[in-house]
């Protein structure tokens, strides 16, 4: 049977950490960035525009209930998030039919479900996720303590939003996962060999 | 390093039964209807009162708010439910400190949270939960779908009541674990094994 692995994660988590070692310790395709690279290339849109509707979902532009009910279609801004969000969808489709994989974000789990996936969700309580940031902050990053907490509750706020917009579930509800990992007080590698003992 | 392993769990998802398996596979003791027997050993209590509490909680006698700040020592059901509480405790603590071992209910996650347990949740989706229940049922147990479903809400919904007012945490919010595990798709032995490799 094919292995599908679709990985939803807090910011600050360690969801993309865990997804590539585990892509690695089974020996399958990652998908992450290189989704928005790709969806660029092939719509007339630029890496940085993609990004930023991935990022901030469409709620970020006008009402849910409006984009749903009445403009649809109509707002050339509804139409090029569609448009992306399509190309998105095709292209996870095809991630999964051409190997086994590991797929980062993008409301995989819900584009996949016909294919029946292992939907893992990754979190972390706010402390750990906060150290885990500044360790692998830019060193031109300078967040206060205040500052970060707010960035990664904004983050994971339009990561909710954006996944409630286009599957109409709520992120990080566990009826939604198979798998949900708190990674506060375990080690990344060894939970990766856990996973890939249950999926193999 | 002490392997002590708490396990809460939907009504109906198999969370006894992984509970039970994990113990054996890692050759620890195993907890779970031994503590209300030896409870009612210690108190005044009968068997089938201790049960009673642990599954209704203090709820179903009074008002929480009601029991937390006027009452609380001077009404004698509260005490009887106090005293009950305590006991577990106490007895938690003594099987933690024996041995390692698997403890499913009881709160033992928050009784324990000094000595850092590894804490999973275990549930499913009221499809698997139902099918569950009707498999292990015994002969003369006849439910409708309708009356099943609501049970399982039932028995949930007590559970949540009782951890809630005993440890002032919400039930099943994953932050209060360190795995969630979804039994709706994947076959209890094979989760018992990447478990194992977990915690080992």
């Amino acid at each position: 049977m094919a292995k599908i692995i679709t990985i939803g994660r807090e910011f600050g988590s360690g969801g993309r950490e865990l997804g590539k070692r585990l892509a690695d310790e089974l020996g399958i395709a990652y998908y992450d960035n290189e989704i928005i690279t790709k969806i660029a290339e092939r719509t007339e849109f630029a890496e940085g525009y993609v990004q930023h509707v991935m990022e901030n979902g469409p709620s970020a532009l006008l009402p849910i209930t409006i984009g749903r009910s009445f403009y649809m279609g109509a707002d050339p801004i509804v139409e090029q998030n569609n448009a992306i969000y399509r190309e998105q969808s095709n292209l996870i489709q095809e991630f999964a039919q051409k190997s086994d994989c590991v797929i980062v974000g993008r409301s995989a789990d819900y584009i996949l479900r016909d294919r029946h996936p292992f939907r893992l969700f990754i979190y972390a309580d706010m402390e750990h996720k906060m150290e885990r940031c500044k360790w692998r902050a830019p060193e031109n990053e300078h967040f206060t303590d205040k500052e970060l907490k707010r960035h990664i509750q904004d983050v994971d706020k339009r990561r909710g939003r954006y996944y409630q917009f286009f599957t109409g579930q709520a992120w990080g509800d566990r009826l939604n996962y198979d798998l949900c990992i708190n990674t506060s007080n375990t080690e990344i590698p060894e939970l990766v060999k856990a996973v890939a003992r249950l999926v193999q």
